[in-house]
């Protein structure tokens, strides 16, 4: 507001006089962001050079989250307009240079995949047609789109017949799955459909939908009921859980076996147990995929279980699901066939930005169970895809997943799924093969634990019994979690930690670096780089020291 | 696939090859889509002039649903990539073209905005970025900029001191509100904490969270809940009753006087009945422009009752929020500062692409209610967004209500918002003059209802018996569908339509158009073209003899 203009100035920039008139909110409605603007800039670098954009416009050095806070502490909603230029300095000094490099090719601490190049002007189109999927009325063709998207889906998972696909893609009465913003949604959603089709109406009851989750316990005779899933299941289903009235308590945490995979013996002999106990099994849910270790459960054996008790069997297949875009690896997902919902996101191992989530369900009726209108859309009969979706108002994200599917082609994400899995075995020999890491969980797809063990701490933790072992192994939480700190500080590189019980350590929880391959820019080297890097922070005095304590410890056991 | 290739292409286009090798796919992770390209040449198309592609590249006349359809009929993700180029024509051609201008001056149907100019710059910011809101480590700057963006919201609402906000923006223990993909999820997000709230944890009973609904009822000794709004509640709210276990059935809808706003008296009536009725209220919910109708409900007096009954008070501001930003109309809400919590859209009328709902809540540790950690993100004390919020992962929408706040700024809000309740007025008082306009709502904001009733009609209508009224409306409510679907068709103006009883007809329920003023671009002449049409359509033979039989029944009436 303080700087000074020039008339070429005025011209250029919609916001040039930055005063509130109607005049000037005309023109940002009607004037473009002129090219040499210092938007207009930043977009055609951003256009040309992506990569190189992110890489130079965040800074690699951590600030503190405190110094970024006082750039965004102001609680007034600005008084007066500001110049589009001076905003947009902002964001490129303040937010843009302190965002997370998510693509970078160290960055392989989380489920964050990089973009392709053809998403940015795709993204653009979407953005401007700014199209309201929850009814045809503001969506038009993208309603086609997303139900198509969602069929193809459904045929991955469920392949099932022409004739199949032909009577339901389009049918305003069955819907294939829904389009969420994301995998959590996604489950709420699966589970929200399982729970009203488990208490489903019957004679003088109307259904849950309608009369409500006690009234529904009541009229089925049930005295509560519960959702099964291993002790690696996301925290979506604990949230799904508080959010449809059934309660946390009641997701029936079932161990795993030493693969991180859930324990079926155990599962059959859980659902037994609430059986007998006059509980309603809401759903089975099996992992593809699990978020901390990536491994899959034995679906196929668990859908049979579920057949057994007459349950609802979900798959939270949210990172793994793309994997049946492999011929190599799709048979690790075999059983998912028999799902009745599945969980896949976009935005992860399907490339697409951030913002995309579905589910499939194998009956194209299931959606029925939550289906709901209103006068002024979504009335019933109609398209409108709102019906069933949990959400309302909607972007055409769908549009970037159709995108990706014909662009990339089922062919050419099984070249980016295969050589995934394939590195992040390799980095695995690598952590293996080194003597001061231990590997925790061998990767089944792209996903994979491990953490810094001296080698000689290694082989007493080898030998030492369980008390000594959970002493050491406390020590050594300490130290993987000052090493992730200090080198997510560093900036070069990035690997997550999680915490999880060990069959190997008599199911003692400890904590492990976790990390995700899905960045095909990642290369050996870099794997290299993230292992020399942890060795180099190890080094330090403040971790050595640590490490002393577990020296003091072994000597004090052994001269019990 | 079947097109041939020069070199010059090859180098242009990142998919030019279309052949899934592992070359091409780096490329199109890293190599740019080239400004000649023909996705390059759209983008600059678009950055260029918005509006102008948007009205050039949307065709007008409406193709059928069934014919658009086959263009998505496919069921089987493609097997071999496509070029991109190739791809880009498809999408112009088959979805672009039918898509719907909902920034056209004429779509005055939906809660459709048009996009500032710099919209689309920062989008691209924030799509390239692809941060992830769920936690800090994948969105470091963005996480403060959304408690920020919260925080302003808060302080649009409820006003509350600075030391409030220094106190509260930042602080990992509290959350001002949480950011959503819309106003279903918002509303449905406020409802869950107060359904949590009401059924906290108390001696032997570790609150509904964890033990579920039905445990809450018996610990807390109430026989049900329910919900209680006017019969103008938005269709979320049913959605939210279903989702979280409380049942549609209990949701307990109050009528609404002469001007569409919840009849106070009945409000309190209803709320006496459900104590009496042992039941739980979870929630009074009070409509700040109702989708239908654009009224505010009495806040000011809801609140009241609320205090009255110790029941939660949602307002659903999802619409009409905004208004708080001008100083001429925000009375309107008053009242609204007592409320508990208050869902309101920027991707309505703060002028955000679709995927930007918010709610905030009064007190800073209600979110505490539905507060969820897990072990590899969202650790306790940690500032991880994903701790309070129904979604997991999801984009960084609040960089684009930032940017909208600073660069609009309160002052310029004020004016979009002050010209759009003008114009709305404006359009009453031209229906109203007009002899064959029946003006059903008179707009207290920037929505409104009417119908085509010919001035002859208007005279019966207003005089006859509440049969004959009953079997006028009848008819007429087939007049209204015919012509909203016609000039849908026709593509040049797009009104909806709504059903709803009116006081004025022995709370009969009858259809009307049903307009929202929104787009700056929308002139008093646009308006006037909208009469000017629907006269015309009806005054075809079809319309003219659905109209013949008010006669008949006039006739047949004077007759008895």
């Amino acid at each position: 507001m303080t700087k000074a203009h020039s008339p070429a100035d005025i011209e250029t920039d919609p916001q040039a006089l930055a005063t509130a008139s109607l005049e000037n909110l005309y023109r940002i409605f009607t004037v473009p962001e002129a090219p040499n603007s210092t938007l207009g800039a930043i977009d055609k670098e951003i256009s040309a050079n992506l990569m190189g954009f992110l890489s130079d416009r965040i800074v690699a050095r951590e600030r503190s989250l405190t110094a970024i806070e006082e750039d965004f502490s102001g609680f007034a909603i600005p008084e007066v307009p500001q110049f589009v230029s001076d905003y947009t300095d902002f964001v490129m000094e303040k937010l843009v240079a302190h965002s997370v490099h998510t693509s970078a090719p160290g960055f392989i601490g989380h489920m964050a995949t990089p973009l392709p190049s053809f998403m940015l002007p795709l993204s653009r189109i979407m953005v401007a047609l700014n199209q309201n999927l929850v009814k045809i009325e503001t969506s038009k063709a993208f309603t086609p789109l997303e139900r198509q998207v969602l069929g193809m889906l459904h045929r991955l998972v469920y392949a099932q017949s022409d004739d199949f696909y032909q009577e339901n893609l389009h049918n305003a009465r069955r819907a294939l799955g829904t389009f969420c913003s994301g995998g959590t949604t996604a489950n709420i959603s699966a589970l929200w459909v399982a729970r009203n089709r488990l208490l489903h109406p019957k004679d003088g009851f109307q259904g849950l939908a309608s009369e409500g989750l006690p009234a529904g316990l009541k009229a089925h005779g049930y005295d509560r009921l519960a959702l099964v899933v291993s002790e690696r299941g996301h925290y979506s289903l604990g949230k799904a859980a508080d959010v449809l009235g059934v309660g946390r308590n009641n997701v029936v945490s079932v161990p795993t076996d030493e693969q991180s995979k859930i324990d079926v013996g155990l599962l059959r002999e859980t659902c037994q147990k609430l059986k007998d106990e006059n509980v309603g099994i809401l759903a089975i849910v099996g992992i593809a995929g699990a978020t901390e270790t990536g491994q899959v459960d034995p679906l196929d054996q668990m859908a049979g279980i579920a057949q057994e008790f007459g349950t609802h069997f979900h798959v939270d297949a949210a990172w793994g699901g793309p994997t049946l875009l492999s011929s190599t690896y799709a048979h690790l997902l075999n059983g998912i066939e028999q799902a009745d919902s599945v969980t896949i996101d976009a935005h992860k191992q399907l490339y697409v930005p951030m913002g995309a989530g579905m589910v499939v369900f194998k009956d194209p009726q299931a959606l029925g169970a939550v289906e709901h209108h209103a006068e002024y859309i979504l009335r019933a009969g109609s398209k409108d895809l709102g019906q069933y979706s949990i959400e309302g108002s909607r972007p055409g994200m769908a549009m970037l997943v159709h995108a990706a599917f014909h662009i990339i082609g089922r062919k050419g994400y099984e070249i980016l799924i295969d050589q995934n899995v394939d590195k992040a075995k390799a980095f695995a020999r690598m952590i293996d093969s080194h003597p001061d890491f231990e590997l925790i969980t061998d990767p089944e797809l792209n996903i994979l634990n491990y953490r810094f063990v001296p080698a000689a701490i290694q082989t007493q933790l080898a030998t030492a019994d369980p008390s000594l072992q959970k002493a050491i192994n406390e020590v050594l939480d300490r130290v993987t979690q000052r090493l992730q700190k200090q080198q997510r500080a560093a900036g070069k590189t990035f690997v997550s930690r999680t915490r999880f019980s060990m069959v190997r350590y008599s199911r003692q929880a400890i904590s492990v670096f976790r990390v995700v391959m899905a960045n095909p820019m990642t290369t050996l080297e870099t794997l290299k780089s993230i292992l020399d890097e942890q060795v180099a922070l190890a080094a330090r005095p403040g971790t050595k020291s640590i490490l002393e304590e577990i020296n003091t410890l072994i000597k004090v056991d052994s001269n019990r």
